[in-house]
């Protein structure tokens, strides 16, 4: 990279004393500096395209204006969305966004935010993963503001914001339920997060309130390393065999993106053979044959909310915000109405 | 915020200097100070959460270790995907990578490099938009290394990594062609982007050279801001009146996404109905009542190449490395062959 300009060179170009030139290119004291000479330094820091250090900057002020984001996988629809959403929300706040991908691992995640807090960014964003427990705790302790997206820990007292799984889940089962349907299976990932066993519950809970007896063969966890293969083992198992199921809930758009093809492939008539739900969508759903129905995430809301309750917590961080959203249901032909 | 551990409140915890404190951490003139002082100020450093100031610490070396990378739209998978190749490329070097999304807006790209400049990147990566020629002139002026992606401005003379646009579609268009099509339709973008028109280039050409006499009626440009009602129009347009296209040749990704969804609605059996072929996939085609024969985008490649330009740029900055990548013609059903 060719050689910054410096104050100094500026100084010496114009003849007069670097801290003379501190302090015009900072507007300060300006009115005891001729405005010949003022005007002569501005027009030479132009000429030689100085550009003040940022980070130099940055140590006087005790701030960056920037802010790290962890997400799972930002190649992920999920993650890049939500990017987006806390770029427009954070710029507005002249906040930039530092953004990684923690790729699902605990190991990552904390290089990420070693890396992110030794580059003192004001605050963080965290998709968090699975066993990140005591480092957030450790955070907590250090005092550094965060905010947890999408997915939280009930036992740790942190900021966060995300959907009501429960409620969403619980909401698409007795929707199923209320459409007729009674043989309800559910593809969900194998994990001991909150957000996904709280899926699971609110689909049992919901089977429970209805007086549906539940079949084990109904609930199939896929692994994440191997996704892709598990969940189209799982759709031609619950749709094979003698006593198939009528309906699939898929808790998540990744589940129901894979899960569609077998679907298609296996020629089922969409909802005649099996009706579909699924938490959250994607523009690709349009090309399967059938509208399928889902429940809506509120991504703009949850990225904007974390993002503003950050920016409060980064000059006091004195206070907790947790806040569980709604789902909303999206009714499409892939569940048929009684 | 907590208020930091700084190397002050480290010297006056153990009683000595903050010089000493500095040294020490620092892991300079060890050799002068007692081992037993030395321990004791790593053991209080560690029980009050010292944490080095990188920022501080980049005045001194000038390297920031951090890259900028300006996508198009990091919610469009072309994008997220091509960030995340990046990321993992960068991370082996040890660089974070800032990312951040233009939106097809010369004046917020120019607002979003100007930031990271400020911050003192130590280079970047761009994939540019429309417009952007004089602004990249400039940083080639100023001396940033920096290394343009998937798109590019042949009058400027800078590094660059791009797909072979012209060679891509000129294959694509051929493939259709030997198979047994003529009356092929193009759906492309409306744009001065060279990337862009040199898909239409490489389109008009194979029909030329198989003489095939191209009517006007069977290129549509859709407008960036309105495309996706511009792509259905445009599907209906190529498929409806007395001579519809037999085939239909999509120039990106996202054309086709939301160009097939009308093609299903449409009831068109594919490829005896129409064929089609497009540049670039997406799992969401396997969702498409037939398989999609596509060109392939060399992203790995593409965007490992770039960063690997741009690291090796930084220290020296001297020369001008300019790719064009081959794509790859991936035949499946919807393409029949002869």
């Amino acid at each position: 990279m060719a050689k910054k300009t410096s104050l100094k060179d500026i100084a010496q170009e114009v003849g007069v004393s670097t801290a003379l030139v501190s302090y015009v290119l900072n507007n300060k004291k300006e009115n005891k500096i001729s405005k010949q000479v003022a005007q002569k330094i501005r027009a030479v820091a132009k000429a030689l395209n100085y550009r003040p250090n940022q980070i130099a900057k940055s140590l006087k002020t005790n701030k960056t204006f920037t802010l790290g984001l962890v997400v799972a996988d930002i190649s992920n629809p999920f993650s890049s969305s939500l990017t987006r959403i806390i770029e427009d929300e954070a710029d507005q706040q002249q906040y930039t966004v530092l953004v990684g991908s923690s790729d699902e691992q605990p190991q990552k995640a904390r290089k990420l935010i070693e890396t992110l807090l030794n580059r003192q960014v004001d605050g963080l964003l965290i998709v968090p993963t699975e066993g990140m427990e005591k480092q957030l705790a450790d955070l907590q302790k250090q005092g550094v503001p965060f905010v947890l997206i999408d997915r939280y820990f009930p036992d740790l007292k942190t900021n966060y914001v995300a959907l009501d799984n429960y409620g969403a889940i619980y909401k698409a089962t007795q929707h199923l339920i209320d459409s007729g349907y009674r043989r309800i299976g559910m593809i969900t990932f194998q994990t001991t997060l909150y957000t996904i066993t709280e899926r699971k519950r609110g689909y049992l809970e919901a089977l429970k309130a209805n007086n549906i007896t539940f079949s084990k063969s109904w609930l199939k966890e896929v692994r994440r390393a191997t996704y892709k293969t598990d969940i189209e083992k799982a759709v031609r198992e619950l749709l094979g065999g003698k006593n198939p199921v009528e309906a699939i809930l898929f808790a998540s758009n990744t589940l129901a993106l894979f899960g569609l093809k077998p679907i298609k492939e296996l020629q089922k008539r969409v909802p005649d053979d099996v009706a579909i739900i699924t938490l959250d969508q994607a523009d690709a759903y349009d090309l399967f044959h059938t509208p399928v129905t889902y429940i809506r995430q509120p991504l703009p809301e949850m990225g904007q909310l974390a993002t503003r309750i950050l920016l409060e917590s980064i000059p006091k961080n004195n206070a907790i915000t947790q806040t569980n959203l709604d789902g909303e249901l999206v009714i499409r032909a892939s569940t048929r109405s009684t």
